[in-house]
C-alpha cells in the first residue's frame, strides 16, 4: 500500500460514507466515490454537497471522480472504502466481475454480513479472496454528524498487519480526527456489531420507562457482555475498556440520534417489530444483527443475557415488559 | 448488627438522604432522621414531605423520628447512615460527644474529608475508633431523583465484612432497588469520589463544544484512569466494569443534572472558577476531589491525564482550551 500514490474509492452514499470522504480529502489530492444513482451523482455536482446526508459539508467537486458503475470504480481504485449497510454488501458486489484480490479493502461497515453470518473481512476474504491482511476496520466512537462539524474524534484502524494499519490510519487522520492502530479486526468488528443490539436494548428500556440509574447498569453489564463473547471467538489480548470498544457502545447508547435506540424506543413503547420497521421507514443494523449473533453464539454459548433478550423480543415475540423484567434480575 | 431490631439513623437533609430514608422505610417500621434547622422539621411535619428535596415523595411522618441534636440522634441509634456533602462531615461529628465506637456506619457520601484527605471510612476509623469492618459504603449508578420516582436502580453495598455488607444490603433493597455487596470500600469509595472530577472535565469539554464522540472516548480513558488509581492505592481483585464503578461514573457524566457536570460546562464556557462557584450558589463535590485527588497522587504518581488537567484548570489559573487542547492529545 502507498497512500500517495495508490488511488482510494469510496463505496457508499450515506452519511458516514459522506464523513469519510471529507476526512480522505483533507490527506489525497483526489477520491473515486460510487453511488448508486446517476441523478445523486448529477445533484451532488451541482449542489457541490451530497443532496441527500450531511448537506453542510461542501466538496470542491473536481477533486471527486464520481462512478455509478461498481466495476468501474474498482478497476479505478486501489485502495476501497466500504461504508454501506452490511446488508447491501452481496447485492452491490454481486456485480463486481474484475478481480479484487489485490486491493486494499477499509471496512466502515458496522454490520453482519447476514446469511452466513460473516464478518466483513471474512465475507471479502471467502468470496473474493482478498487476503486478511489487506483488509482494514475503522472503529471507536464516531457520530458522522461531528465530523461533518469538524469535532475532535478518535478513531481507530485495526488489522491483522500493523504497518497497513498504519497507513489506513494515515489516509484519515487530521486535525479533528485523531487515530490509534490495532490488530483486533474481530474485536472491533464484533463490537461495532454487538453494540448496535445493547442500544436496540437500551431503547427498549427506555420506552418502557427504565430509568438512567438502569441504564447505566445495563451499559456496564453489556461492556461485559461483549468482552466475554470477543474473548471467545477471538481469544487475544485487548483491554475492551479502550474507546474502541467502550467508547463505541457508549456514543451509540447514549445517542438521542442512534437508529437502533430510536429502535428499540418504539418497541417498549409497544410497537410490534413489523410496525416498528414500517413506521421508521428503515430498518435499524441492529435487527438484523441481533438473529446473526444468536446464531453465531449457538456454537460458543458465551452468556450473552442482554443480547439474547433483545433477539427473543425481536423474534420470538418476547413481550417486552415480561423480558425486561426477567433480564434486570440477572443484572448487577 | 441485628437490622431487625438496631435502630436506623439518617444523618442528611438533601436530596439523597431523602431517597435513602425512602429505601429504609420499605424495610423497617421506623427512622431517626436528623436535620440541622428545627424549623425543616416543623415544616416536614406539617407537609409530610421534605420541605427543600425530593417533595414529590409523602412520607409517614409518625414513622420518623426527627432529630437536630446530633448527640440524641446517634445515642438513640444504632446504625448510622450518614448522606450530608463530605465538606459538612467534620463539622457536624465536632459536636459529637458521646461515644459512637460501637455503632455501624453506612456511608452514602460521595466526597473525601479534605483537610487530611480521608475517605470517610478512613475518618471515621480514625476520630472515633469505629472498626474498619463495621463502615459500609453505598455505591452504585444512582440519582436519589430517580429512587423518588421508584425506578429500578443497581446499588452495590460494601463493607470489608461481606456479612455486615449483606445487612446493610436487606436493608435498602426492594422491588425498585436491586444490590449487590462487595469487600471494596477503597475502590467504591475512590471512584465515587474521582468520577466527580472527571464530570467536570466532561462538562468543560462540553463547555469548549467538543462533541460526543469526544466524551465517548474521554470516558473511556477515564474509567482506565480511575482503574490504575484505585489498584494502586489499593490493589485487591476487582472487575472496574461492574456497575458500582463504571455505572456510577456514567450516570455521572452522561446526567445532564449532576452538578459537577453544570458547574465544568460553566468553566469550559469562560466562567472564573470563582464566579461559577457564586454563580451556582453552592459547591460542587469534584472542586474539592480534585485537589485531593491530587494531593494523594503526590504520593503514589499513577498517571492521571484528566484529573491532573482538571486539577489545573481549577487550582492553577490553567486556561481551559489550552488544557482540554494538550489533554486531547494523550487521549485514545
Amino acid at each position: 500500500m502507498n497512500i500517495k500514490t495508490d488511488k482510494v474509492a469510496v463505496i457508499g452514499s450515506g452519511s458516514w460514507a459522506t464523513a469519510i470522504s471529507k476526512m480522505l480529502l483533507e490527506n489525497v489530492a483526489e477520491i473515486n466515490w460510487f453511488f448508486r444513482k446517476k441523478e445523486t451523482i448529477e445533484q451532488f455536482k451541482e449542489l457541490h454537497y451530497n443532496p441527500r446526508y450531511l448537506q453542510s459539508v461542501e466538496f470542491e467537486t473536481d477533486r471527486i471522480h464520481f462512478f455509478y458503475d461498481i466495476n468501474e470504480i474498482l478497476l479505478e481504485s486501489d485502495i476501497i472504502v466500504l461504508a454501506i449497510p452490511s446488508a447491501f454488501l452481496p447485492r452491490i458486489l454481486s456485480d463486481v466481475e474484475v478481480d479484487i484480490c489485490n486491493k486494499y479493502f477499509l471496512s466502515g461497515i458496522k454490520g453482519i454480513v447476514t446469511k452466513e453470518n460473516l464478518l466483513v473481512a471474512e465475507y471479502l476474504h471467502k468470496y473474493f479472496e482478498v487476503p486478511m491482511e489487506n483488509i482494514g476496520v475503522i472503529a471507536g466512537p464516531c457520530h458522522a454528524e461531528e465530523v461533518a462539524l469538524e469535532k475532535l474524534s478518535y478513531l481507530t484502524l485495526a488489522s491483522l498487519d500493523m504497518e497497513k494499519a498504519a497507513n489506513f490510519a494515515r489516509l484519515i487522520q487530521n486535525d479533528y480526527i485523531y487515530t490509534s492502530v490495532s490488530d483486533d479486526i474481530w474485536g472491533t468488528e464484533y463490537t461495532s456489531v454487538i453494540k448496535n443490539i445493547i442500544a436496540i436494548g437500551a431503547g427498549i428500556a427506555h420506552g418502557l420507562r427504565y430509568g438512567d440509574n438502569f441504564q447505566a447498569a445495563l451499559v456496564s453489564n453489556a461492556i461485559q457482555e461483549i468482552n466475554r463473547f470477543v474473548n471467545t471467538v477471538h481469544p487475544i489480548s485487548r483491554d475492551i475498556k479502550d474507546s474502541a470498544y467502550l467508547g463505541d457502545l457508549m456514543v451509540t447508547v447514549y445517542s438521542q440520534f442512534s437508529r437502533n435506540r430510536t429502535f428499540g424506543t418504539m418497541i417498549g413503547k409497544g410497537y410490534s417489530v413489523k410496525n416498528a420497521i414500517l413506521d421508521m421507514n428503515m430498518i435499524a443494523e441492529g435487527y438484523f444483527a441481533s438473529r446473526s449473533i444468536f446464531e453465531i453464539n449457538q456454537k460458543h454459548k458465551v452468556n450473552m443475557p442482554i443480547s439474547s433478550a433483545v433477539y427473543r423480543m425481536l423474534y420470538e415475540n418476547a413481550p417486552p415488559k415480561k423480558e425486561m423484567a426477567k433480564l434486570s434480575q440477572i443484572l448487577s
